[in-house]
């Protein structure tokens, strides 16, 4: 049995609630029960920190044992090369996932420090984008 | 029944022949054959050509009555104003994909000039990466 | 009588389609009808094409005989040096035009390659930018 | 009966005197007479200051009440955000002139604080740019 | 009655004891006393951290109930992108101050991340900033 | 008893009449009759022009004198040396005031020459921001 | 018997006809004869085209069995990826050749995407160039 | 006797676990102890975190009183402005070491916000560096 | 007889009264009475304006009949692009000079607007430098 | 018979003994041997040295006699203006030649100050690259 | 027993006697001899030149057969691609120190372009780091 | 007696014998006689080397005991830190002298390293400059 992650960075506590013309109306809690729904057959579980240090922390916790991190590191993306080594230094792979498409942004959303160390990277989608990050760790 | 097109830029003719180590070993006209197969409650169709003014036409030809385009525009992701401009002409959805993680590969490869005019993208997975974009386009 | 030739580069077949906001909402072909009644001592013709090499070889056609080039080439103008370098090459002098006040636009759109071998810029004043173009080739 | 105001900047007063390479030989006033007479219906009248802020308070005192204004700000152009800024402040339209084709001159004068605020802009033109704003203004 | 928080940054818990010609002498917890002694009539609370992710606990904490955040960011306000997407996801206004005038300091100092997601700036003032955005936040 | 100039630079004589969303609707002569009414103690002045050299000689004719002055050099701000190097060599202390939150408008507008030579910096408080600066002067 | 071909880019069919000053008097078609009857070892040929496309299409039929390319890609040079990519993709050894000096003229034409691609790069010595392009591969 | 207290910033935890290649194969708390064991007359001690808080937390802890700090800061080092401030606010010399050479890396590793703050600079050298700060310090 | 004038820019009517650090003790008129006795032979005058358009009308003004100017341009050294072209439009000889060394000051001193325009530029020697300017002019 | 001088800069002594991989495994002076016998009419001389002084003075020496000069600067390629006047000042021609392709190398390789003062650029070749840069001096 | 050899660029033959206060008063001879004592069990050697070809071409003369060399470069730290080129060409290993703490000193003094190729690089611990590199050296 | 040296840097070893629409007719040897025969009562000497080293080998050799330097350090002024710190490590003062206006030559003569450790620069007066700087140290 497969053993995924969804760890969310700064911010994203607040989906569904606030900005919901960027991010969608919908609370994270609420999406992931239907994902995990959807994949029954998978461990999905669930992390949020609006703290550099406490995703890092996750990220050294699980990356050595789980079979994917799906990560939405919010800011975080834009500014941590920390994250960045953390990611390169674990052996789980890790697809990069944005709700919103950054490139339709402001400039600084457009580099991911992130990128390069991850699988890769998916953006745009809404919330479907988890689904599609972890469907592209299953091969499904 | 939904209507897909996949549209492939410059030198992706060649893929499976050459530079495997990047971009794997498999035939496009083989792995969309399969592509068929999965989807076949969906017209999916392919086109791949080395000519930017083609890709235009082929943007307008079905930008207007096709439910989604699949869209790897090779090198011209990130020199082409004019197919960015063409994508935000149309209202067929486009979704954006890369076989490789081009954040991984040379600075000029990290910008494109297609994604913010496009519905999101999707990079680092292969050939899985058009699957994912049809999927994607269909929120199946 | 003189021979006078305008050009349109990619995207601009869809005038009057599409962008209205931004491009107005007359076709193209049906203010060329109206501006060739009122210069009906010239001859007048058009050339569009989404192709940068069919725009190159036109203006090699034409740059040895015409009395004037009108050429908007759209997106081309901002990464085509080798359109410059054809303006360059001919003896027929060349107008650039632009529909919308390209400076009010986004920065790529504010630099122009061709601008600097052409005799002039025009632009800002929607279709009406071309009748001033030929104006001034007139010298009306 | 049209009201419409041509404004030149710093320097421009020794047209036809200085420079007859780039700018020509004839002097503003005689050129000004000639476009009066062509264009007897309109209420044309001239402006020329080397004082940036005499710019703006002729500005401000014609940009409510004008049909419009043509503005050749000469060096200012490049360097003046406050007479920018006067030109969104009003309600008037204004359009950029420029005698010289700048785009094929020094670097620095390739970038107009005022474009994006204008109308429109001509440049290369020589003299002629003149009659072509003033033309552009009445859609005649 | 009014609720105001004053969220100070990194080693702004020093203020007082080091760096006093930049900072002044005076601990920020005895000007917070007399603050609170001017302004008896509004519920002023305060809040250090040199944690950026305690921060924006604290900033979705009393976002949307508070009257207003006076927020000293100290580096961060040059550094956190994190810290300025949860200023744009809260309801409640927020002023930026800085105690020394941070455009006469090292260049990197010049920048705020936060300032546009911000109701205003104040800088240069010292401590007596704090106060000046508690009376904007007022408007007494 | 304390001596106070407010000196306002380019277009805000327009204030009240132009650009009410972004400058409010209140006429700045107005405003300043209330603020004296408010500091009835204090001696307040206020001096307008649209032109550089105009706003130099008024500080270095008030700027020894005079115990405070509240400056907004509007466009100036961002391109003025002469009047940054104007504040640097007179005595009397200066607070920049901006009406809106240049952080959050056009990139040019978020650098200021004048600042690193200023006391301090308010920005965003519309009108108000006159009152905080009078305020911090007088340290009432 | 060695099989090398040239392939010429934008607006090198006008060698010997225009901008005599920069390229020459002689037309590539005459000194293409001459180079043949030179090495008449070796099966020379020809290929010119003004479209970036055809340039690719070129590079992928020749590049898998000819023993060399010697390409003046022109303006392409400094713009184009695609063809960047394109010799990257094949085997044939490409030597990139330009007929004047590049680097004495605009700072755009110093930079080339294909140089890093190629074996190596001969510029300046005319349509001489070409035929130290071919005796580069051949080793004569 | 003195005490010197090393401080590792984020992912140095992994060290002897993963990316043994740049990193070496030695686990820093076996490092420490035969540290320790060499120098037995002074009082060494270590701390350890991916959190930038609490990196500045401890240099707050430790920076009045120890003799000398040693501070890896990983990857804080190249964003940190926070812990640069914090160094320039103790009085306890700071010694920046890098076990790899982070010149013969990425750019980004280039450029160090802490070292200006400290008193010198060690890398490359392994884990000896930190032998080498600590010597540094105590001027043996 | 020799006819020479020295024009001096913004805030130098403060000369001998504020920065005399930067700028030296003396009051300009004075000195340029000891500069006058010295060359009593050439008729040298004086002029300074805080205003932009005030110089590049003097300039005008002078710039045809006068046998050099001698220009400290102050600030405008360095932002004035419309004083740039008024020095290219004259045909006396002007010689930049400056009281300090502006190249051990901030950067924007580094770079002038006027220079390429110039005869040469004299900067360093405090007052002296407009002596050595004259006798520049005359060659004596 | 024509006087030829090949002249090699820094760390050219080392070829054939280090760093193989780029630069092949040949002494220089065994291949200068093989290039005089196969130009045993021309007088070809060598001349190598790690100072730039050395490489300025041996060009001067040579430049108003010899019939050409072949130059590998080295890394003074990059860095060297005063070598890049010295061809400059010099009425020999001068062929810049370089053994690797320094385009497919470091980015601080693409650029050469001697360049645009040389007749033409070789690069790419080996040290068969000196062997063309000769042929291109005789135009044989 | 080991070789070393220590070698100081342009202007360190000036130490102790000027600029104590950036890099000390003492002579390097005297501390050079002090040094020796302390290792009196290795072969140290000292070289200074204010020629970069001379360092080159010391770097050539022990660079295969030395057991380290500890490198002071001075200025040419920040500009000279040929020493870099000349240690990454030999085998001996290279320390690189600094006196001061460079990059508390102007922007210029942060980069080197020789540290890529150096074993280690240690700034800022005045003459005691060359200790510090010997010591690095030796691992003792 | 006063004792002041004029050093020349590279490549003006040629004044006078190239390039003389640049650099004037006459060689410095002539210049340098006339000079001495002017400043009769003043202990004028010359030193030229293309080498950098020699160039701050004779700045350390003369800058203790001589009362000025006039240095025209050709190329290196805009490339050598070496000379730079050499000119700050000495106490005899400094001017640094062009003969052309380097201002109104290609950018990257504009800038100097030197120029902020003279005390101040004299260019575009041909060889007069020369003059001008011995009066400027002799402040006859």
């Amino acid at each position: 049995m497969s053993r995924i992650i969804i760890i969310n960075g700064p911010n994203l506590n607040l989906l569904g609630v606030r900005e919901k013309g960027i991010y969608g109306a919908e609370r994270f809690e609420d999406y992931f029960e239907r994902l995990k729904t959807q994949y029954n057959g998978v461990e999905l579980s669930y992390f949020q920190s609006n703290h550099e240090g406490a995703i890092i922390d996750k990220i050294h916790e699980v990356g050595f044992s789980a079979d994917g991190i799906v990560l939405n590191a919010g800011a975080f993306t834009h500014t941590s090369l920390a994250i960045a080594d953390a990611i390169a230094a674990v052996t789980t792979p890790v697809v990069e996932v944005h709700i919103s498409n950054v490139y339709a942004r402001e400039p600084f959303r457009h580099h991911s420090y992130l990128a390069k160390n991850c699988k890769g990277v998916i953006c745009g989608f809404g919330l479907e984008g988890y689904r599609l990050a972890v469907a592209s760790l299953l091969r499904e």
